[in-house]
């Protein structure tokens, strides 16, 4: 048996077929196109043509699983907001099931990402993981006892939305201070780039050859690996977010691991152990409180496929 | 059958037979001890008492449920750490057992209060519920589908230890600017002692007749309530230290209820409309989410057994 995975994003939708095994024997790529409507049309056609190629009948399918951005409502089948896309309210379950007589979940592509990595990834030796994504924002994702947990309606589960500091910056999310604003790969570059405007001398602007525009979520993790002062100094302080951020986490769930994704979590080891060493410093969150592994994803571009596909497994 | 809920205190132990429909047939207190040797034989001393008693045979029994605060590894049935009675890895269990061929479990005081809340009490109509106790610091439970939800080891749920501040006061956890050192009773008291030393004409002095020493949880809002500015002021800041903390929450959880208990929590609809204000306007954490209901604790001085004896049941 086998099931369909399908990973929205902002630029493409990623669909594979996927065994049950975990391993996937077929998969696409297309544009993300402008309206779901569009997307559904792709996804049918897309989806046809995996199952024809790989020789499967429909009768052979578990079902269709969906990570999506955005705030995605579980329960009902709907992207309540994807503000990247400009959706509010789309029913994408119900537009699907008039094309596909088969079971058909859909959850926030964190959630999903996460789920991959705990059943097939970097947590498969563990029974409870915390994913961070860390990108353009902070996706969060809970697995416990092997299991998804979204939060009621599957609505939760919203990690990067925790108060870091209270009255602090304002976020997309309506409140201030969350842990997005100051641990996403946007704001590190915000940090980059604000700390260099104060530091004429600091090795970052040689780095992106004077041009500002160029600054991305490694340039600091690089310059200070190279000994630059300033860029040390921000990647302490941006180790420091992130790690009162997770600890806070195992305060609450006491996860065997943290998992770290998206695009700042190439970084490694290099920010595992620094992290290791904040956490240390900080009891794990607390007086004699047992130890939480830190790791980096390791599925990469395929979690998301793979995830969704799990959610009807 | 029957349960014994054990209520662990600074000042008391508390002791009960529980009925299968939740019903307290009896119950006992005693002044809590100074070493756990003799917290164990007390306790031993009462069960037996409390058997006879109510002509219950220890055939009878279930078995023992206990409720402790401080920070408890319910796996090793360890209080690993209670600064308040001085006890550091204390194996409560095990000495009990030597008493008792019962299944024997411990938990966090706020733990089994919110267990006791959700099963019998202010949340029992709900699946899902979290709690705050609102006292000398801030506890926190979770009870998702009706199960209490501990974290692993059930060291977990301590939700008075997430950052409100990163770098913000400081925190008997180790850490800074936690929900606790803003939301407690304690935080409570400190900020109001601190808006009357800047204002000698709040009605809050009179309230106290004059002695600082006399200010309690209690002084803020009842001058609120009197129309005192400086009064209201306070009660204003320690609403909104209050409602971003449930926030966090509820973009983690998306509880059905949110239950206040503690101290403060005395001050009832008064303080439940004023966060379910502040939590509208910020659409109870993220654009389009599920509204979480928010209410107080309503089994007081019970909760404590009764959520014990639930632990073993």
């Amino acid at each position: 048996m086998y099931s369909i995975g399908i990973d929205i994003g902002g630029m493409s939708v990623k669909i594979g077929v996927v065994a049950v095994d975990g391993k996937i024997i077929g998969k696409q790529r297309v544009k993300t196109a402008n309206t779901p409507e569009v997307v559904v049309s792709d996804i049918v056609k897309v989806v046809d043509n995996l199952l024809k190629t790989n020789d499967i009948n429909q009768k052979d399918l578990l079902g269709i699983g969906i990570g999506c951005p955005g705030a995605v409502n579980g329960d009902k089948g709907v992207v309540d907001f994807l503000p990247n896309l400009g959706w509010e309210n789309v029913e994408l379950v119900k537009m699907l099931k008039q094309h596909f007589d088969l079971p058909i979940k859909i959850s926030n592509d964190a959630n999903v990402a996460t789920l991959a990595e705990a059943l097939y990834g970097s947590a498969k030796d563990y029974n409870s993981a915390i994913m961070f994504t860390l990108g353009t924002g902070v996706g969060g994702g809970i697995v416990i006892d092997k299991k998804l947990y979204e939060g009621g309606h599957s609505r939760g589960a919203e990690l990067g939305h925790m108060t870091l500091f209270m009255n602090g910056l304002p976020c997309t999310c309506g409140r201030n201070g969350c842990v997005e604003c100051y641990t996403s790969a946007t704001a590190l570059i915000n940090q980059t780039k604000s700390a260099m405007l104060q530091n004429a001398n600091t090795k970052m602007w040689q780095f992106v050859d004077g041009d500002i525009g160029k600054v991305d979520g490694k340039t600091a993790f690089e310059c200070a690996k190279l000994g630059d002062k300033t860029a040390n100094k921000l990647v302490e302080t941006y180790v420091s977010y992130l790690a009162e951020s997770m600890l806070n986490l195992f305060n609450i769930f006491r996860p065997e691991v943290f998992i770290l994704g998206g695009g700042i979590s190439a970084q490694g080891e290099y920010l595992v152990n620094k992290l290791k060493e904040y956490c240390k410093k900080f009891n794990y969150g607390y007086k004699m409180a047992p130890k939480t592994e830190i790791t980096v994803a390791m599925l990469g571009d395929d979690a998301g496929i793979l995830g969704a596909s799990l959610l009807v497994r």
